[in-house]
């Protein structure tokens, strides 16, 4: 493939037609392309952008890079769902179970993230015993099994992803819709269920900065699904603050057992949760409309249904949840320091991001590849927009690794400072879920 | 410096702080960059280009990356010149001597090119015995006794550009107008001369393919000359068609001292000697104005001092002219393919860049540095816009490579293909001059 050629039509705003995006990738692939040539054509792409085709050509491209899964063999539907990234999201610990209690199969295969916290493996891996270094035989075994998995990725699944995904990141093109698009949705196709769900949030603490960048993002992974034949629905849901209270890996654990066990509410986790399983109800066929969708969910979850699912389903993957603290203030290997506010008012505004930040400083998240993460490490939200507080009310405990404690007094500032107070101001509270889009 | 910050913030529509350029070309320079990132960062610049202060910055910490001629002990005014580049430009064969009849020194530091034919040093070296590879001694030497020398590069003169270019050309980044007028401007100012001429052409044999375009290199290149006290001066040159009749090494050489010795008249080549002679006259104030100063030079080139000093110069270099042919059909080592008219009418267009190349393709040019050049290769390009010609004039001449051979049928028809001959349509005869700038 003749680099400079591409990089000239590109930029003269010629589309890169599907031969050359399979040459471009399979020739990155083989490292015949120097990184310098592909970062210009991406930095191009940031400003031509990519039309639908060529995004669909990537994707396609991406996905034959690499190994597919195959779930033939399952005896439940597969679905499988993704979250463009959030504060405090834990939905997926959940949804694993619901999905299961109500019939389907739910299969997660997951990397360990850079985000403020691990990924859904990192969080589970807090659980004593748990593995997710499961072979492909172990994964199919205990998904037919329990309806539930989530495992780290065994297969190769779109090598090609991978290099792009690098240079992106060093060279500021990460946003381009048609680059996320395609990243996104060639993992989820080479994941091999036929139904996906995208959570796709918007808000200071999200990727995607507004509604008009997370829906545009969800019209394009939907019509990418369509062109795979796979059912992909969306939901737009909010990032202004975090979702639940706990940010990191323990934390959100418990609340996710509280919630399941009906111990404590957290009515924006609920919703969402509804929200997602509902949707894939619908796609997989399972529920004719996400009314009655939603009420059969709602009763497995009231049940306690739901809560014996994850139990089994953690116990298959050898995590003994009786050997967790029965109560976050019994967390071993961190300190924790209360954030109160300074004044009386209502809350208008929630750095989220910032939080999410936070947490990472505090232990709960890696900032380079190869950090270690602190199970225990992170911290609770306490308050939510709209809320109305008096002076002394706790804002946020944070809990911080043994070994980050000399950052104490700037992360409980920063803490502090992540809350805006204001006086006499009206503030509607948010929605949670903002729109639901099905196939 | 933080190359990935440099590359949000310039997308961002900030322009870079001279102190960034300076670390940015400082880290490029110490290999800390990495080229994927200075990659974006260039394709970034293309898009929003460098402003004045940006790009005298840049021109500022290129310069700052190497050597630096001086001329002190030269006791006549030192002046220089540089061309954007076209086919058949050997204007500076004849510029060195004019200058040096003229009273002035024209000391000219070059490169070996890739263009389509090599540089003035591949062109001086088709004499024989002549060296360019001096100490700066001998250049000192040289340039004091004859007032003129044309030398390969001795010092390190400007490395970032050297590092920068490679990059450019790798990956479409060549042509922002900043970055070109940086590139150039530097190694003009490490050169050394306080006067300096500009030839910047225009035209499908150019680098600026519209007047546009090289009227807005020339404001940039005479902003900067005046931002480091220089006198830069612009001449706007056509390049719709080649220079004089010669595209070659040899051939270049023949037509010049044809010119010099008044044997056979070229008007366009004249005109534009004329044209940046009286050019440097003016602002080294040797001549009050270019009116003088042009009868000055034409009193010179026609009362043959010129041609004295050509000659005198090619000798302190070692040059033997005595040994090279006496006439263009004596030259060794090719051979001739006349190209004749197929029809009769009037040259409506000619492809100036496509003969370039048939000239590169029949030896006269690298492909790669590490070509070899054949000296006699190249070709004649035998009518202008706006002749009349009949059926069976030859248009042009190659002198092919004997290597090259093999493609004498394609190069051949090229060349057919290179002239536009039209019949009853009025061709306005164009001017090689467009315009004079002076500081």
């Amino acid at each position: 493939v003749n680099l400079l050629g591409l990089i000239q039509s590109k930029k003269a705003g010629r589309p890169i037609e599907p031969e050359q995006m399979d040459q471009l990738v399979g020739a990155v692939l083989a490292g015949a392309v120097p990184d310098y040539q592909l970062a210009a054509l991406l930095t191009v792409i940031c400003y031509e952008k990519l039309n639908r085709l060529e995004t669909v050509s990537m994707t396609r491209a991406f996905l034959d890079s690499g190994d597919r899964l195959s779930w033939e063999g399952i005896s439940r539907p597969v679905v499988d769902k993704h979250s463009t990234g959030g504060v405090g999201d834990k939905v997926s610990l959940a949804l694993v179970p619901s999905m299961a209690a109500a019939g389907l199969a739910m299969p997660k295969m997951s990397g360990r993230g850079l985000g403020h916290t691990g990924g859904t493996i990192d969080k589970l891996e807090s659980i004593p015993g748990l593995r997710t270094d499961l072979s492909l035989d172990e994964i199919h075994g205990i998904l037919e099994e329990t309806g539930c998995v989530v495992a780290g990725q065994t297969a190769q699944l779109v090598p090609a992803d991978k290099i792009f995904y690098a240079l992106r990141d060093a060279t500021d093109t990460v946003r381009e819709m048609g680059l996320v698009a395609a990243s996104v949705m060639s993992k989820k196709l080479a994941a091999g269920a036929p139904c996906i769900v995208l959570d796709v949030k918007c808000g200071n603490g999200a990727f995607f900065l507004n509604e008009t960048e997370a829906r545009e993002f969800a019209g394009l992974a939907m019509h990418i699904g369509g062109e795979f034949d796979r059912q992909v629905a969306c939901v737009i849901s909010d990032m202004d603050q975090p979702l639940g209270q706990a940010v990191g890996n323990t934390l959100e654990v418990l609340e996710v057992i509280d919630l399941l066990a009906g111990k404590r509410a957290f009515p924006d986790l609920r919703e969402l949760l509804l929200s997602l399983g509902s949707v894939l109800l619908v796609i997989s066929q399972k529920q004719p409309d996400l009314g009655a969708a939603r009420l059969e969910l709602a009763a497995l979850l009231d049940s306690g249904i739901v809560y014996d699912k994850f139990r089994e389903w953690i116990r298959a993957q050898g995590g003994r949840l009786e050997e967790l603290p029965e109560d976050i203030d019994k967390l071993q290997g961190v300190q924790v320091f209360p954030i109160y506010s300074l004044k009386s008012g209502i809350v208008s505004a929630i750095d989220c991001a910032g939080l999410g930040e936070i947490a990472r400083r505090c232990g709960a998240g890696r900032l380079s590849q190869d950090d270690v993460i602190v199970a225990n490490a992170g911290l609770l939200c306490h308050v939510s927009l709209g809320d109305r507080i008096e002076q002394g009310t706790e804002l946020a405990r944070l809990f911080m690794a043994q070994d980050r404690l000399s950052a104490a007094n700037t992360l409980s500032a920063q803490a502090l400072a992540a809350f805006r107070v204001q006086d006499g101001c009206a503030v509607t509270r948010h929605q949670t879920v903002i729109d639901v889009l099905l196939p």
